[in-house]
């Protein structure tokens, strides 16, 4: 039975997110109906992260395995052909090895926040990005991103949802981007760690936009993360301006695609 | 009476296009009622380009004349807050003399084209681009474009609708960036003159694409050019990509804003 690795990009709007339930609409759930449209009995497939609802994906990496062989030019082109009308689309395909597994074989995660601060509501970006009216101070978020980077215990940016094993992790990146944007500024937060934690992203951006609007410290960002209480953490951002971007693997599996 | 000078942004999907019409949706419709909120009988608004249906902008510019004295930055805020839910925003305002006229005042037209080259289907820019499946050569459509830089007839480019006096147009500008675009590649087509006749700029993105993919010859763009005739134009591409994306004026009425 050949393994294909599928890069997945989607639009998180319409979807309670990415794992399959009964009664919603979610990603996995779309992409298991279009590959049903090409056999019969496909296996459930996995995925490098279960995305929430209303969270995007640039480089979502699933798994599924098939009794036929597809060249995955084909296959692809035959699920974005079933896709349609979802703001799902299949950008790479590859055929892997059975050891290969998205989620398992995954040593790194990368996810894009974009956060943009102008006094008029997006018109283009509306629902592709977290809008705020007040000036932030990009230097003064990266001061406080930066007493997040390193393994710690992130108690206070975990949901009480989170089912993870453990809440010590460790943040590789966290870096702000500054770019200019019609009428405002663009902030893109780039987040980079081997695993995360449930809303841990959203967590992280909604704290350090305090910090950019100068109702916190970076200071307040280290005692808040010392804290290790969830009450400690600043809002929790919406899921607007939220993108997997990328899922590592030691060998790129779409790296000749 | 004051007159105020609106930098308009808009996402042209919803919209019959910028004029208003009976029982169709239209951008200046939209505007319109909002300033209708705020003080009765608002004289009808003048636009510096009546975008079609689907088109949209990030720097449509348009004059009203009010009764009471706004500041802008109120006027703003009382206008986003009256056009919501709606996909429009005023993103810059300024009070201007009487003299000034959205339309006739203006000098020079900016529009901006998205083209995007990828197999997948598009999901985040979904309707804010064109997207088109073959590879296509940057080189040769910037080639081709040259051919149509200056003082032309421009028949040929010219929607059969157009109601412009003259044909005789001067074309100041017209560039193709090239930029990554994820498992594709984005040309974005950088357009300005005094004024364009009707279709003009989805007339030569059309008929540049062709170049791009190697079935017209840069020559086959100066033949049609000087065959002053519909009929010799290339395929009319569709509206999803095309921006108004800024009004030049002698002087710049938002310059403080």
């Amino acid at each position: 039975m050949p393994r294909y690795a599928l890069k997945i990009e989607y639009d998180g709007r319409p979807f309670s997110g990415w794992q399959r339930q009964k009664d919603q609409p979610s990603v996995q759930g779309a992409v298991e109906a279009a590959l049903g449209k090409l056999e019969a009995d496909v296996p459930s497939i996995a995925a490098a992260g279960r995305t929430d609802a209303g969270v995007h994906a640039l480089g979502q990496v699933a798994t599924c395995d098939l009794q036929k062989d597809w060249t995955p030019f084909r296959l692809t082109e035959a699920l974005n052909y079933h896709l349609k009308p979802d703001r799902v689309a299949i950008v790479a395909c590859a055929l892997v090895d059975d050891g290969f597994h998205a989620r398992f074989s995954a040593i790194e995660r990368q996810y894009l926040f974009r956060l943009i601060s102008r006094r008029a509501p997006l018109v283009h970006d509306r629902g592709n990005a977290w809008r705020v009216v007040q000036a932030l101070d990009a230097d003064a978020m990266q001061a406080g991103a930066d007493r997040l980077i390193g393994r710690h215990d992130f108690t206070t940016f975990r949901s009480t949802m989170c089912q993870a094993d453990s809440p010590v992790k460790t943040l590789d990146e966290l870096r702000v981007e500054t770019l200019p944007y019609p009428g405002g500024t663009e902030y893109r937060f780039h987040v980079r760690a081997r695993s995360f934690l449930h809303n841990q992203v959203r967590s992280f951006v909604g704290t350090l936009e305090r910090v950019g609007a100068g109702s916190w410290s970076p200071d307040d960002v280290t005692a808040a993360l010392e804290a290790r209480d969830r009450a400690a953490c600043g809002p929790v951002c919406p899921p607007d301006g939220l993108y997997l971007a990328r899922v590592g693997y030691p060998v790129d599996p779409f790296s000749n695609t």
